[in-house]
């Protein structure tokens, strides 16, 4: 994958800080590449379902994240992005050290842009796919007063 | 609706309190009725995206739970119900006092249940659909050693 | 729901006469309100799966439609609609004399307009759902050079 | 990709060849590989929308069973598969002198199989991707009484 200028990666990296949710969460960035983006979520005891794997909402949260700012990644200076859609596939329990989500832009239109997100568990060194989420981004311009 | 036995309802209301991470985002379970549950969550700056909306994932996360739920609520003793998968459509920015998400059972299914969902936005008294999700629950024997 | 007016009732039905697809597989448009559409399609032996049902493309198919064009029947004269993203979830077998979809508008915005469907399977005067889908459509305008 | 035995071939093409809307449509199995199908359906003047582009309906239908027969080809010999839902993405329009649709297994449940999908337009030795469809099979018995 291609790096990013820094300007696109402190964009990305700064709205990311500006997600509350995600400082709630535990999670951070863990990696911003052009049409490229890592969020990692460690395991703690505040994020869990009622079998005690971390909650599908929470692979949810940074799964459409990820897909977001990979997103974020390849628009313009004037144009930022909101989710419109997106459809989680659940493959597996979410346990493990942590997990990871990235996203990837697949088509980089002028009103959409459409991504595709996997998700893994990790632990101990290994890795194994939990979900897969594909989402749609609507661009919108920023000059509307939205910012990134 | 129909209501639900105090057994069905404490099965439930049991359930959601292990979800930590419903107290993590501030949320509670309203109503437990036969097929169709409602969660709440309101608004608060822990929960937010960076244009200080309520996430996609806070709303995808009591979606989920109302949806899954729902099918708890219908299911015999003897079985629990995973997210296998789910899609939500984001219809408008979830802002407001707190939001309310509505799950209801549309096909109870040896295997799946199909369940439907709402997310309203609400302020002042009046009430905005803010998200439509559509989810899969896999019916799971807790003689398995999974609890609800 | 309320009747839509002579054009944008010819304006739906001459739209849907030009998609080939349906009189391929024998569909019919058989309702145009205003944001709600319903297609129905007959069981024949052209149009089935491997266990003689009617195939899930062929329900997805008529579904598709009647979300699209319900959301026509919304349209301002220069402004179309495209599929961009649909979800459909499959509750039993498409078997019977017929299957009907129904499309309805939840929200009508500026950019996109999101649908959600029922169809159903009709045989003897009953009726029983098989299947719910939620569709995305994107707003183009029609001076794009694109007709309805 | 794996090849896959004699047997499995046939099973798949057999199933394939009793999917009566596939010569409806004019669909054809191009491969058949360990959790892999290939469907192609060449561009015809029966299956079209109305900007005379290929109907979504006929790329979710090729989609659909290019992700049913690969889950399909790692079944063992007394389980078949039924589609549970799915979701595709639009990303381009439909056209050319042919689409191909590209299924694959990414977990291979018990109860569930989950797939994903792409589909291409092909034209004169290009490719581009039109279309992302990721499903979920759900895995029965043919002792019920259901063949492939």
């Amino acid at each position: 994958m291609t790096p990013v200028s820094k300007e696109v990666d402190a964009r990305v990296r700064g709205s990311f800080a500006r997600q509350t949710i995600m400082a709630t969460l535990g999670a951070e960035i863990a990696a911003v590449r052009a049409g490229e983006v890592e969020i990692v979520l460690p395991f703690s005891d505040r994020i869990l379902q009622q079998h005690e794997f971390i909650h599908a909402g929470a692979v949810a949260t940074i799964a459409d994240s990820a897909c977001g700012y990979a997103a974020l990644s390849v628009m313009l200076r004037d144009a930022a992005v909101l989710t419109t859609e997106f459809k989680i596939n659940l493959l597996a329990p979410a346990k493990g050290e942590r997990i990871r989500a990235i996203g990837r832009v697949i088509r980089n239109g002028k009103k959409l842009v459409i991504t595709l997100g996997e998700v893994f568990a990790e632990e101990g060194g290994t890795r194994k796919q939990i979900a897969l989420i594909a989402a749609t981004m609507m661009v919108i311009e920023t000059g509307a007063g939205l910012r990134d």
